[in-house]
């Protein structure tokens, strides 16, 4: 267990109880203010620790990084440097922060320099995404929808069990929380007896996801077992898979979901490192019938990340309409990571692999107003007392995730966007 | 029409009768050799026109273009540049290799600067592929697939004949003609009864396929339209779509090929612009029925280009397998196009989109083993006396594809790739 982890750790930054990023976080992300381009910052309470500036200052000076590699609008290169600088890094950040620390803590000019309140900057995409993938994870997910469009008495197809199913996404298309997007258009076939229409996403839906970020590549030709899966994962993301429900049932078969899905994602924008989340590590589900050998792996897998998912129509206050968990997710990041390189698919730094959408076992746990609603036929109400069956014009949707485990709080912020009338 | 197009159009450089590489073609590349890093290259005959060299020289000065543009190992910011200068540089290029301009013909010493001959460099990937997608839009293959595997008597599904159905694929698998790979291991289940196996695929496939280059990028919300569409794209290459088909009658059901397809992917190395194919432009295929507005088109949006497939197995001559056309294509580029993005979906340079297998109408014009051997009920036979369901371990499968009329051939040079043992 890294010594960044130690829950009696304190930092000389006030950081609230319930702050997402006290100092066993320490999450990486990419950051520019008005006065300064892009750089690599490190989130502490409700402020931002700018990288390069502390690196510029020598602070990191024997971990001899060149400043290029803050100094950048992407995370990617910081990345490939390997774990064992950027855990290096993280180490540092928490015993320069650390109150027991004096360097910075009481160097008041440095600390002017190098921290400054998350309010105060623009948080900007963590990473340049090469190729991005999605899953299909959730053992409830896939059943409430294999229910629903398929059949209730086999609700997952045959091979749901045997691998973890997913397909490529658009990777141009994910974008930073507070990137509003217009309501996509397209073409959809209301009525079975009567041609296609084109026109404006009638059932437009959120899908609550995570993603993690790869961390270490791979070339054409090798694969990744289980065991070693966790040295090529980074971090980890909240990722809102926006999907247009009406274009998906007209276009997917048989080559899966297309202009469904390609219209917008939304990422938060700190990247939890999986050495912060090793604290939250659970059991992963127990898996029958038993998986290929390439697919096995031991120790606990899953994490206890809770996943609460809001909608905040426009000047209204947020209605939470879903309280998920990561930790009920059928396949691992592991097992993802197996699958997809088991015929030699190669992985780039800051690729981004998704979860597909998390829905626990009872309504109140589902990930997507598909199966909340019941495919509309059991609308939820909203605080301001209207109610939704898909998501309506204006209407902003925020997933938040945080882990909690014996009084330590470890959060991802928010993946927040707005959907705006179609152009 | 571009003068660079002129059918009278003669080079100071011997070029053979069939060569892919006239002074009317001048597609671009990139190479490099022993002693240099990769750069821009144009192709003219068997010998390829250093572009960084040749502006270094002055020759292209008053076109201002940063010689970094040209010692790049990408095309990607030569494309953004925009196709006015593009186009200027392939028209300059024109000038300056026509046997009745003397700059360039009389300078023995800038000559032996700027020429070198192809089988002396090794050429790269064109582009750094943002994204990529793979469209299925030959009604012959779709006919085909939809005959074999579903029902002979509602061959395509119903959303085929109403939009271009299309799907994301893996970008970083995407390599250089040349570039050999393994048979790829996975997941398959041979047998009804039992449970499914791992090991290398058994059905290893080509699919025969070209693919367009994004030129001109789109911000998230903006639409393309088939009558902008040829502003949006800069050129066109070979694409062989490496097919693991047990793989993947196992995993695409419901959300598409994955790693039946992302192993590995062959492209020719020479972009042949759109503007050298415009003399080539034939009608679309009749669309019936009507399609919807943001799909109709106007003019000819057909390319007639001769694509065909050969199989080498090792110490063996080639046999041709296929002798198929890119007018046999359904839905035309503009139209996947102004698809692709009629939901917002942002576009960026260097972004590749493929066809699907090209198939034509008869058995000899088939682009896939599964096609030309019927599911392996009809093996062809080799020139060596061997037979062939789909492709050996050690097979070289080789795409060549050019246009031809009037005594004017504009070629695109060769996707090759041989399918090593899996590992």
């Amino acid at each position: 267990m890294s010594k960044a982890n130690d829950p009696s750790l304190k930092s000389w930054i006030e950081v609230e109880l319930n702050s997402d990023f006290p100092i066993q976080n320490l999450p990486f992300g990419i950051f520019k203010t008005q006065s300064s381009s892009p750089r690599v910052g490190v989130a502490i309470g409700d402020q931002v620790l700018d990288l390069a500036i502390l690196n510029k200052l020598g602070y990191l000076d024997d971990l001899k990084i060149d400043n290029a590699i803050f100094t950048n609008q992407f995370l990617n290169d910081f990345i490939a440097l390997g774990k064992q600088t950027t855990n290096a890094v993280r180490e540092r950040i928490s015993h320069l922060l650390n109150s027991n620390t004096a360097d910075l803590r009481d160097n008041k000019e440095a600390r002017a320099k190098v921290l400054q309140y998350i309010s105060n900057v623009q948080m900007q995409m963590p990473v340049r995404v090469g190729d991005y993938t999605d899953f299909y994870s959730s053992i409830d997910h896939a059943t409430n929808v294999g229910t629903m469009f398929r059949d209730p008495n086999n609700a997952l197809l045959p091979n749901w069990k045997h691998l973890p199913v997913g397909y490529h996404g658009r990777a141009s298309s994910i974008t930073i929380s507070g990137t509003n997007f217009h309501r996509p258009k397209g073409q959809t076939k209301p009525s079975e007896t009567e041609p296609p229409v084109y026109g404006p996403c009638k059932l437009l839906d959120f899908e609550l996801e995570t993603a993690f970020i790869i961390g270490k590549g791979t070339q054409l030709g090798e694969s990744i077992s289980t065991e070693n899966a966790d040295d090529h994962i980074f971090g980890m993301v909240l990722f809102n898979d926006w999907s247009a429900r009406d274009i998906q049932t007209w276009e997917y078969v048989p080559l899966g979901p297309f202009l469904a899905k390609n219209f917008a994602s939304t990422v938060s924008p700190w990247v939890v490192s999986l050495e912060a989340l090793e604290p939250f590590r659970v059991p992963g589900y127990k898996q029958d019938p038993k998986v290929l050998p390439y697919l096995e792996y031991t120790g606990e897998k899953n994490i206890d990340i809770t996943l609460d998912v809001f909608i905040q129509p426009e000047n209204a206050e947020e209605t939470i309409v879903s309280h998920s968990n990561y930790k009920f997710m059928y396949w691992t990041m592991e097992q993802q990571l197996a699958h997809h390189t088991v015929n030699g698919c190669n992985m780039n730094v800051g690729d981004m692999l998704a979860s597909g959408t998390i829905s626990g076992p009872t309504p109140d746990s589902f990930g997507s107003m598909l199966e909340i609603t019941w495919r509309g036929t059991k609308p939820v109400k909203m605080s301001d007392g209207t109610e939704r069956k898909f998501i309506n014009d204006n209407d902003s949707v925020i997933i938040r995730g945080y882990c909690k485990k014996d009084g330590l709080r470890i959060g991802f912020g928010e993946s927040r966007a707005k959907a705006l009338p179609a152009l």
